[in-house]
């Protein structure tokens, strides 16, 4: 037994995928395979660790999570294996796991130089296959994590942008991240927004409108509504806020009394 | 053990899928999870119902068919957990089961009301993680449907056209469906259209080429079909009827003697 | 228990890979099913053969591999069951199964012809649900090819176009795929390519810089560089080298001395 997910940005038109799946079932025939995604933008570390944080938790414990955003492959950045909120972690160490270390104190992490354990001979640009996968199979047959390779002790993380108060009833704020149906998710939870508030887009554009759901907007009405991320999102009814605005990930947004 | 169909229209690029995939292997962690679809087009109930209504019937009796298409999410419309022809099905009740209910008549829905089975604490724009994938993977469990919620007697179905005899020879007809190549599927049964006969798309453009599969085309004809659907289609040898013809779903078409 | 992996070109939208799985799991409920690629170029028979080539052997012995790219279903072609390699293939024989061909010499067909393992009535247009789909179920439940049909002694094999050396040094080649990032795979392995060479693209165009990743090209550099495949790849950093040049599958190119 044993679940794995693999994040990538290797796409589903080629073998990419399936080659890593390949290897896992020869290592484990066993394994349920589950797919986060493979559509995170090619090389976006960033984008691919908000989505992988979004959903490795709801998983049930012992999972093992292959995230393979890769764009240093055959260059110097290590390999890592981790443990974290009692589930597996196994990535380049490039920050593509920031969410699970920003939200997990027991996150601990091994650097992978086992290579007895890799698919042979190494490809120099597809480490998801050789390395990552098979390292992943081995860690759902019960391979302990400190076989892998010695302690990791300072693992690559991204800096994710925290709201900043700046005087009563005023913050800086940011966008962390856009969805495809271009919802721009915020780095504001419900709470950090005082009653009677404005959000500030742009020097154009701001929104006063809050809503429950997306269902309330009125058709082409831009808005406020907590996602399902536990941040707020602006939305655009029947649009996309994103092409609206031309806002992209790390944009500043400011709070603002209305 | 246990197979959950997974059809909504949140896209495979973010992380919505994968959530309720999570959740359901959390509650049964020996699930087999199948994807039917998940790029039915945003918030197209009748599509998604068209989809779903056929792939459901080819799976093994006691599949669980989870279908999140939900522009009332958070709003008032009420979700469903139903059984018919041996399988069982978790839904909003805004028709996306309308082709289930058509054809078994041993529909029977309840409501789904037993928050105890919910992800808490449940997001008002997210119920396919929070309150249908859990319901699902419950249900997976040797959960019966009485004990959800009470009897829903009157569950929303939309109206699927029906061809219509003018009078000998001349029917009145709709497209039902546009397939992913432009193939237009027509509500039309091969039995429904006499000998002799061709089929009027508009004022411009009428069909009277029938053959029996794509490859009987010739490069760029237009021509009639039998699909696998059971419908008869109207496809274009190498090229897109629906993009030909700018024809939508529930245009009308008619059937008229040559 | 059985792993069948499917290939087809069918795209992720409609219902047909689900209708495949749906007909395969009531064979045999349990069965782990793993997508290779439902997003093969609408009946590019070639492409299918590549991207299955690289995926196939990775997987665990007894693996089936159900391929389904068939422009000419209903038609008069065949439908093949095969092993090689420890492996199992069900498919149109329309050499979809090249790769596995080339590579294997105890590559064994049988036409399929057993009807009563079909799913019935078969559609003129959908072979994959009512015949492939289940005749591999069955072969995941022990039944032997012989049972299948009679042996099929020259199944359509594609020709794979290999490197000719025309004199000390220079050596006609050609583009044999295409990846989703528009990286441009070559039949050329390393060892083909003397040192000191550059490689002609078009009367306009070579490339005489060869690096070991990806990662080691400047932004917007043309290079070439050796693929997890086995072949050589023309790649441009963060670019398409198949949109710079213009190159499709099939198209000459050159190696001669820098």
């Amino acid at each position: 037994m044993g679940i794995i997910t693999l994040l990538t940005d290797f796409g589903l038109r080629d073998h990419f995928v399936a080659a890593m799946k390949g290897v896992m079932l020869s290592v484990n025939p066993e394994l349920t395979l589950v797919d986060i995604s493979h559509s995170v933008p090619p090389q976006d570390i960033f984008g691919g660790a908000f989505t992988l944080g979004q959903a490795w938790s709801l998983f049930p414990p012992k999972t093992i999570h292959l995230a393979v955003v890769d764009p240093g492959v055959g260059a110097a950045r290590k390999a890592l294996a981790a443990s974290a909120g009692g589930h597996f972690f196994v990535a380049p160490d490039n920050g593509i796991l920031t969410w699970v270390m920003e939200e997990q104190p027991d996150f601990a992490a091994f650097e992978i130089s086992a290579e007895h354990y890799f698919r042979k001979p190494v490809s120099a640009t597809f480490h998801g296959r050789d390395i990552f996968a098979p390292i992943a199979a081995w860690i759902s047959r019960g391979i302990p994590l400190e076989q892998l390779g010695p302690a990791l002790t300072s693992p690559v993380r991204l800096k994710i942008p925290v709201p900043k108060k700046v005087r009563e009833g005023v913050i800086q704020a940011a966008i962390l991240a856009v969805d495809q149906f271009g919802n721009l998710i915020t780095n504001l939870k419900p709470s950090d927004v005082p009653p009677a508030s404005k959000i500030i887009l742009s020097s154009q554009r701001e929104v006063a409108i809050f809503h429950k759901t997306y269902g309330e907007g009125k058709p082409g009405e831009m808005f406020v509504v907590p996602g399902s991320t536990g941040y707020l999102e602006i939305a655009v009814k029947d649009g996309s806020a994103a092409s609206l605005l031309n806002l992209r990930i790390g944009a500043p947004i400011g709070v603002v009394p209305v």
